[in-house]
């Protein structure tokens, strides 16, 4: 049965996914880029930017199974561009360049309509004006028996969350303090009767856990 | 120079030190008590309580070294005991018996006076009323030219950590979800710029990671 994902997703040690006043130049806020240096430190980072050599260790093993069996992601629109407001006039096609390493349908949350963006490679942008459970529904028909991962932010994974519907959740614990930002995990948010720890495996930079829904 | 110094402290991974609900059953709230369980998995945490056996990994490592060249501790009344409120004929001595795993004084922070308790081993708990400076001043007073260690709880610590106090910081971070309580770090905590990671290490079961000031 499919299954809805998070993979990836980082947060610093006092629970920021991003800092305050995300822009084109601070995509994770100012401060928050270095919540993704690990990922860039990576040999399946470093092929997606088209670089060569990073490390071949468990970060990359993560980062390197990011896509497997998925065959649709969710995402809030602050991860689709630092576009804010009515979509207007603006060219903005995500942070991916012309084939992005999604490869499938990605389904993008935004309270302003805008025609499907088809990128090289698979990936087409829908954007999804009708809420998180037509996201959701949209998202698991185009992904067929495959897996839909939720790629962020915080609060589209918080929504997620709280209406119970992550099934299995990976967050990669970045060892830095940010101070204010984004919380993944506010007060009321699940807690071990909900969401079990099956996997804690560290290298030297992140700390890998991954939570699995109890029932 | 002494440094004033956080060893051994529990976060779950959505960040808080306790669970709700603090009680003589409960001593971390409802659900909180698997935050400490790493401890009494070491030799030494079960040294501490008198039982054999115990893994001698990392966990132990950290744990074992938690009194080393520490001349005082500080913690909040919560961590002493159960009591609120007036102290009144209660005779509550502490969590740990009549030999507590101190041997340095102990001074609890607390709104209400009471003298001080003298117990064995070289555990003299003092009570004080006149806040953290005070606190601050007496345990460095205390220690000579050996370090202060904060023990905690979270309001504790971010107490010291919202005056800069704090030299060192290693935290044991859990890989569970408690959902609400105390948390360690409040929006508006310390940043990169206050305090950066210097060691970061993980066991099967948790995580340890420590911060030293930056300046």
């Amino acid at each position: 049965m499919s299954k809805l994902l998070v993979r990836n997703f980082s947060i610093s040690l006092d629970g920021f996914g991003a800092a305050p006043s995300q822009s084109l130049d601070n995509p994770l806020g100012v401060g928050g880029g270095s919540l993704h240096e690990w990922i860039f430190a990576t040999r399946a980072g470093r092929e997606m930017i088209g670089a060569d050599g990073g490390d071949e260790g468990v970060d990359h093993s993560f980062f390197s199974n990011r896509g497997t069996n998925v065959g649709a992601t969710i995402m809030g629109r602050n991860m689709f561009g630092p576009v804010r407001g009515p979509w207007g006039d603006v060219e903005w096609d995500g942070w991916w360049g012309e084939d992005p390493p999604f490869h499938h349908p990605v389904f993008v949350l935004t309270h302003y309509p805008r025609p499907p963006l088809e990128m090289q490679g698979g990936t087409t942008f829908h954007f999804v004006t009708d809420g998180f459970e037509s996201a959701y529904d949209a998202a698991f028909a185009a992904a067929g028996d495959r897996d839909v991962l939720v790629g962020g932010g915080a609060e589209t994974i918080r929504h997620y969350l709280r209406s119970g519907l992550i099934d299995d959740m990976h967050l990669a614990v970045v060892p830095i303090l940010i101070g204010s930002g984004e919380r993944l995990f506010e007060e009321g948010g699940p807690s071990s009767a909900d969401y079990r720890c099956v996997e804690h495996v560290c290298s030297p930079a992140i700390t890998h856990v991954r939570f699995s829904r109890t029932n």
